[in-house]
């Protein structure tokens, strides 16, 4: 029987299509939008695997559009009671659900303090679209697996769809490329196999990446911890190498993320070290497709999803519904 | 015999005294400095240990003083050749050893820009103290285990006085109870015992904090993992709860850091479902000295240190030289 999680996987790159065939028409409204009533800067808030795209904006906007970004800390707002001084930014708020309520009561207060304000949510009737000025709506349809995986990806492209908006102007000719790539990354299952025999063996790993693809570090620690029951640590290659690699040695695999782009040198660099200790490696995201490297992310964590579902089917997980997890993080 | 890391985590309160009574007159010139040149933000930039105490001020000083801190992304400028827009930003650099090279690069880039730049550090004579207009010399002593108390729990409150001097006028006062505060925090070892025999079964487990104290959690993380080879994962708990916690169970502990403040209730929160799942659960900083909730991090980061220097201790790692690592972050 197929999984969600499986069709999911594999809706993907039309997800990618139909959003981009959406969005990029809409760059000029964009761009006025958030740069809008002052605004130089972003402020970017989300949770979760949200959260681990907005990583990737953390780094390219700045790198593309040199605009500055600022990741939203959402308890200020509601455990501390403290808005924050928005003077001077735009805000961007990525929920797929558009549930999580300190995400939607940041967008709130923006909204009370007259700044611009901009939703990604997969849910344009959500209290998060309902909140802010401009939509963004992935439009991935419904996501019935807990796991996050197309709602992950269409994120990353509409925060790089923004990305062109904020200044990115030869950004667009590529995101066109997007679709084929993903369809080539969600059926080139290469090495899947051999990096989910690996992981069967182990109850901890780390994941490595950097700059643009620390988040694919972040999300493919997600992925594996809450699909297997693994408990995966992502890490920045400078914060692993400087204390916790002691934790880390025959029964403690090392994922590195590697795509072809700046920030993979280093990665590769930790590689000898990991390998010193006994640790065995697995390299994801290295035969990527044809993308240039500053929309790597996007196929890039499809390796991560394809072990991680493979993982799951080999330890008897029902994918759809691992460990008892609820869709919405509803902590406020 | 005595070790360096014993001797250092005793050293805290008589370090913390010497800091506040050099750095509190200066108080009026830090401020001047933050907000010379039309600078209204913060721009913050670490890595390791530092880099946790860095969360701290993240929350504090939007909670304490109003101010909008962005944490820096040092590879933008490494990897990426992409100088920050810092127009309106003053920058912070918190580095023990002053040479972690991306933290040095982007204060050299920030003053070529013309922008006010501080260092926070122990060496004044490091790179970084070269580099930056101003330094806030810790003044820790040498500090020789590898794992950093002394100069984590000092830049804490450096940065704390800084929060002061970027608008928190009342928190002087507070400030001077902090010496004792650590005197009794690290004297008072109830519970190390209980801790560590907990946590010696393990070779996984995940801290949970939030707010002020989420850099508790990461700091705790890494104090047992660098320490004892335990692999431990910070989250909050609302990011915990929404996936990752799928993999905690009777074989993965679970550290709450709960002092008494307004985040605590949430961290909390999690308990019941923690324990549903079989986790052995940890609760640290609950019975921390009488210090007011937004200088708990200071006190609560001791019973993570005392845990993960006995569990280090009942394993037989030589807690000054654990897993062959080197003291500073030499990542580009």
């Amino acid at each position: 029987m197929t999984t969600h999680l499986e069709r999911e996987i594999r809706e993907q790159p039309d997800v990618a299509a139909r959003l981009l065939d959406r969005l990029l028409p809409q760059v000029a409204d964009l761009r006025a939008h958030l740069t809008s009533r002052g605004a130089e800067q972003v402020y970017l808030v989300a949770r979760g695997s949200s959260d681990n795209a907005a990583r990737y904006a953390q780094y390219l906007w700045p790198v593309r559009a040199g605009v500055t970004v600022t990741l939203a800390t959402p308890s200020l707002a509601t455990v501390y009671g403290v808005p924050p001084d928005l003077r001077r930014q735009a805000v961007v708020a990525v929920s797929q659900s558009g549930r999580s309520p300190d995400v939607v009561a940041v967008v709130e207060q923006a909204r009370d303090a007259g700044r611009p304000t901009l939703a990604v949510t997969n849910d344009p009737a959500s209290p998060l679209a309902e909140a802010a000025d401009v939509v963004v709506d992935l439009g991935a349809g419904a996501e019935r697996s807990v796991a996050a995986t197309k709602t992950y990806t269409s994120s990353l492209l509409a925060l790089a769809v923004l990305g062109v908006a904020l200044g990115d102007a030869a950004g667009g000719d590529d995101l066109r490329k997007v679709p084929d790539a993903l369809a080539a990354a969600v059926t080139g299952t290469t090495g899947t196999e051999e990096s989910a025999a690996v992981l069967q063996r182990a109850d901890r790993a780390v994941a490595v990446g950097r700059g643009l693809n620390l988040a694919t570090a972040h999300e493919t620690a997600l992925k594996v911890t809450e699909l297997t029951g693994t408990l995966v640590v992502p890490w920045s290659p400078a914060d692993l190498m400087h204390g916790p690699v002691a934790a880390v040695g025959p029964h403690v695999p090392a994922l590195l993320v590697v795509p072809d782009e700046p920030a993979t040198a280093s990665v590769l660099d930790a590689e000898p070290e990991l390998r010193r200790r006994g640790a065995p490696v697995v390299l994801l995201g290295r035969d990527g497709p044809e993308l240039p490297g500053w929309l790597s992310p996007v196929t890039a964590i499809v390796p991560g999803q394809l072990l991680a579902w493979r993982l799951a089917e080999l330890r008897g997980v029902d994918v759809d519904h691992p460990g008892d997890l609820s869709k919405v993080t509803l902590t406020r």
